[in-house]
């Protein structure tokens, strides 16, 4: 570090003095730390927040694939604008475009109906259930140990949710340490009460997605609303508000750089706490491989799109999830590689094993962590195969289609709960859908083409990870594999829509009786699929009886050394606390925290995505900004950076000040971040949030709704 | 600007604060300025820096193109890389690729000559000629003010280079207000003695070019020899190292962000103080006009070169240079925007006027201040057609070529003082190698599709612009062009490079008897040619003879305001002062004013032209920075930023600290100034330069040359 301190005099000395605010906390661990959220500046009292079905943390709230919070005793949600987007979307005509418009309901009648399927979840039950869990894994090991968790899993949430509204679901700790049972309240009637324009709301889309500085207003507020019992209940318009047992406070003053915030939200994963093992394999061979055999596929699409222009719409798609993955993939290995990731997690690691060995626990521990080791250096030997084997279905079409009606013929016959995940009866409209869709994405010449690219990979693979079902279907040289190819595709009818129909309908007798040449390649193939799933879960199985040894040794050593340990993101609900700091990216490149509505200006070319509304520029040009702009400068916020402790599933995370009181609004992280999945690291970790004095503004001023900032507690100016 | 205040502390209140450090000074005002020069920071005698002729002014010398500086009593001169690039490359054979390596002379005799036509100017005599010039051109008007000024000027230049190794010049300064001659001993025996390699001197390339931060050592030194009886002289191995009038002292401190820094160099060319009808013709008409034309240029070439493979590569210089062009024209517009330049311009302006009505001179002043206006309003009613007119020959081969022949007929009856500038005897040689060069460069039918696009263009134009020459060469419709193109290009010889030379080296009689369709068209065109050139040179005059009431005014009413006036840049001697400032390029986007070797590394893809070598790599790797690195962070500088006014012809000008010593070296301005030439914004007005400790640090720890760091007066740590 010392070679890159000649900076910002202010900027630098806040961001390298930044403590590594790192952590997901579970609000049970909150009074364990309560020292480091005092001396970090907040001010109320930790223990109050160590239950999470308790205020104010119940105000926090899953809904559509990310976090929200109440804001109000009449139910008040808000989240971002684009976890509310299908509402808004759904809501949207031709004649009422809500998308391009916003929408300013005039009142409560006027609230709109959500897509019938979004739902609020409000955690109300959080109980630690290892016991049980392992009670009924003990003495199993690899898939039997697997599975018991599972069957034993399953069972509990089966009992949970029979009460009425409730769903529930097991939460894994610190990689089968501890097991709790998670209960929800699951709300179904969610209603649109204010939006703001597409270019207010996802200002800058793609273009900044990932980047700071940032300028866009990213929230939308919902209400939820429950039966005339108090009950969830289906949309009706005899349904009444719901009144949440608690609910948060809109802040009235703002933040300012290097000022405490903690936030509180449900990030879906991270892989801290994994062995250095896995970090270098993620670093030196998954992510690697991963962009170069994506931009292989994403080669082959835009060759054949070239030359076959309706091929091209068809893979349109396909092409952009392919090139998300590599610009994702590519930043998070360029993430970890400045970080050094691979280097700091190896020692960390080899420090930990040389202190464990003069605790008098670790020669109780250090078997099973050598087993750890053995599991993983293991699935090392199959990884290649199984990712392109995995590809096989993932970028296909019509093979796709011929591999999920085969293992639905497998499925089918079994009882319900014991069907393989994604092949249960909930999961057959989704099937169906898929097969359906075929007929607007594929292309034969593209789909060998793909098929190509993966299998000529698989054919240059050693002996020992061969997969004799695959040669027989697919050959064993590129000469071969083109005879296979073109023979599987003149003889298969699953082009044909109609015939995907009644096979979907045809019993598992009929599947596995055809002689279509694709369904008998999927029936060949499927011993080996079958034989992979039960490889993973085996490993899955002794990973999950072995890791909390690791997991011990590591909580022990950190303990040793003063820290406390979060367990890795799951989807549950987790608290993290931190403070507005600048970045800075790279040699004498600095970026303040905090954004202004003049940057709105500097951005606007007047084409999407940087088209301003009209009513926003006029309101920025005529400066009214008074009781929202920063006291200290007179300039008017829009959004700020922190160095929060977030991941995906963090959308919609209300940001907190030290007082409790919501400031932000998270809703991105910034491109250098990509990596902390694997890795925090203090020097680049950086969460962004709307300023919630750009959010009063545009609802007092732009769009104004007075009836709306009475409810949330912050009348008009 | 109050909206946009919200940044980071120290760096915006800086950049915020600064006062506007605009100006390219003649030195013989800078006593007029003392007090300023003296608030600003700097600690030497401000009348020192009156004499351009003497020390340490005269220590500053035209090279290559550029500005260079004496840094030794035995003529060492440091510039910059990119400014002495000819040489290097000049000197590298396949066996001893300096580009790649660099150099480093082991000792004097090991000096290796520069390219023949490298020429090294010290300025000895800057005289005021204002009366001579007026007395010859008094009571003339237009074209004839202007030949008069033109001749006289030649008459002086001529007397003044009698004396042998010397050049002279006349310059202009007020647009007319004053005449200067310019005396310059020029010096042809230049050695390089120190590059560094290509990935240093030029890290970064094009991706890096205009950008700030940067990490180039953009600098070479070379020596100035002379004959043994101390002359000018063509390169002997008799020659012995000038002694220059003085020399610049290297310092051995660095600076710090708000240091006061001061530069002495040739700036080329601006247009500061232009009348704002003329910043309303640049923003409105002339840039986004020239990006509009060019970028159709560019179509027709990149539409021809992807189906004809060999046109591609005859236009890929053209091509590039119009790519070059439309990025430094959409630059330049974007700035002159940005820093909203007509409005500022023209309340200037207007105010100016507003004051003049109240003075005493105003009456006598306003006619011929009337009189500018309407001229530059009568030049729109042209520029269109003359911007077009020049097109045919800039944006062609075998046309120029024909242009060139059948003007060269023009020219070469008349006594060489009295030919036209560019078609002189000494300019026969340049002419002769681009006819010959045309067979490199000209491709049949992408020659006719670049002069579609232009004469389309002119088809359109109002009657009152058009030519009757023109429309009877090429036809007044699209359909009439096709046909004229196709007769003229099927009927003309000058494809051949035989017929060329035969051409060129024909009487005036031959070129006007010929009957090659190409000659016969130039030759019709000639008049109307002709007609443009006194058109143009009648406004000139006009502009020359009058546009000095207009500077009368403005300086008086500058004056009344507290401020001197600078003349705009035209290649003289000029001294510009202000400070290490930071940059806040946009709303929250802070750069810092030094770089470090860490951003090497950052930067560093092993590809060029990020591809640094592995001494320096290694070197920084090392950390041997002691003496070097910055005492306030430990960090070891490569670059510097300032808000020092600057334009093209600084490249290697000297910076100086508060003592006159030098601290650094330009080599570049930021994107965000591309529009300087019109306009300084202090926000946004940055020149970036090597930091001398940088220099230093590679001389002593990376390619040693200990004589060397002995002779700049700075040895070894």
């Amino acid at each position: 570090m010392r070679i890159r301190t000649m900076m910002l005099g202010a900027a630098v000395a806040l961001a390298l003095d930044a403590k590594a605010d790192e952590g997901m906390w579970l609000p049970s661990q909150l009074p364990q730390i309560a020292k480091n959220l005092k001396e970090a500046g907040f001010r109320g009292d930790p223990a109050a927040l160590a239950d999470l079905t308790r205020a104010p943390l119940n105000a926090v709230v899953r809904i559509g694939g990310g976090t929200g919070s109440f804001v109000s005793a009449d139910g008040l949600v808000v989240t971002n604008h684009h976890v509310a987007f299908g509402v808004i979307q759904y809501n949207s005509r031709p004649d009422r475009d809500l998308i391009t418009n916003g929408y300013v309901a005039p009142d409560r009648a006027a609230e709109l109906p959500a897509n019938p399927d979004y739902r609020l979840r409000v955690t109300v039950g959080f109980d630690k259930v290892t016991d049980r869990v392992l009670a009924a894994a003990k003495g199993k090991e690899g898939r039997a140990y697997y599975d018991a968790v599972d069957a034993v899993s399953k069972s509990m949430v089966a009992e949970c949710e029979k009460e009425e509204g409730i769903r529930c679901s097991v939460a894994n700790m610190f990689y089968g340490r501890d097991f709790y049972l998670v209960k929800q309240l699951e709300l179904r009637d969610i209603r649109l009460v204010y939006a703001p324009p597409r270019a207010i709301g996802n200002y800058g889309d793609e273009v900044d997605n990932f980047v700071w500085p940032r300028h866009a207003g990213d929230f939308t507020i919902l209400r939820a609303y429950v039966g005339p019992d108090g009950k969830p209940a289906d949309y009706s318009k005899d349904n009444k508000p719901y009144h949440p047992p608690s609910h948060l406070s809109l802040a009235t003053d703002g933040v300012a750089e290097g000022d405490f915030v903690m936030l509180a939200g449900y990030p879906g994963i991270t892989y801290r706490h994994r062995t250095a093992a896995e970090f270098a394999d993620q670093v030196e061979w998954r992510l690697p491989t991963a962009v170069s055999v994506l931009k292989a596929l994403q080669d082959v699409i835009e060759t054949q799109g070239k030359t076959d222009k309706d091929a091209g719409i068809r893979y349109a798609s396909q092409l952009q999830t392919l090139k998300n993955g590599i610009k994702r993939f590519s930043g998070e290995l360029e993430g970890l590689r400045r970080s050094d990731a691979v280097t700091v997690r190896r020692e960390d690691e080899a420090a930990m094993l040389a202190w464990l060995k003069k605790r008098p626990e670790g020669a109780a521990l250090q078997p099973e962590i050598d087993q750890v080791m053995a599991v993983i250096a293991k699935g090392k030997d199959v990884r290649e195969r199984d990712f392109l084997v995995g590809l096989l279905s993932s970028q296909t079409q019509l093979l796709r289609g011929a591999l999920s009606l085969d293992r639905l013929a497998v499925e089918r016959p079994k009882a319900d709960a014991d069907r393989e995940a994604g092949y249960q009866k909930r999961d057959e409209e989704l099937i169906a859908s898929q097969l359906k869709q075929i007929q607007r994405r594929y292309d034969l010449r593209v789909e060998k083409a793909l098929l190509t690219s993966v299998l000529s990979r698989y054919q240059a693979l050693p002996d020992a990870q061969r997969l004799p079902e695959l040669d027989k279907v697919f050959g064993r040289t590129p000469a071969e594999l083109v005879k296979a190819l073109d023979r599987i595709y003149a003889d298969t009818k699953l082009g044909d829509e109609a015939e995907r129909t009644r096979l979907f309908a045809a019993t598992s007798a009929e599947i596995d009786g055809s002689h279509d040449a694709l369904l008998v390649a999927a029936r060949t193939l499927r011993p080996a699929l079958l034989r992979i799933d039960d490889e993973r879960k085996t490993r899955e199985g002794d990973l999950l009886r072995l890791r909390p040894a690791y997991m011990q040794a590591l909580v022990a050593y950190r303990e040793a050394q003063g820290k406390a340990v979060y367990p890795d993101a799951n989807s549950t609900l987790r608290v993290s606390y931190g403070k507005v700091t600048p970045l800075i990216a790279r040699d004498a490149v600095a970026y303040a925290p905090m954004t202004t509505v003049a940057g709105i200006v500097e951005k606007n070319t007047g084409m999407e995505p940087f088209d301003a509304p009209k009513p926003l520029l006029d309101a920025i040009r005529k400066g009214d900004f008074a009781g929202y702009a920063d006291p200290a400068t007179g300039a008017m916020p829009v959004d700020f950076l922190s160095n929060l402790d977030t991941t995906g599933g963090n959308s919609g995370s209300p940001v907190l000040n030290a007082k409790g009181q919501m400031v932000g609004l998270n809703f991105d992280s910034n491109w250098e971040a990509v990596s902390a999945s694997w890795m925090y690291d203090p020097r680049y970790k950086r969460a962004i949030h709307v300023d919630m004095r750009y959010m009063r503004w545009l609802i007092d001023k732009v769009y104004p709704s007075p009836a709306l900032l009475r409810e949330l507690g912050v009348p008009a100016k």
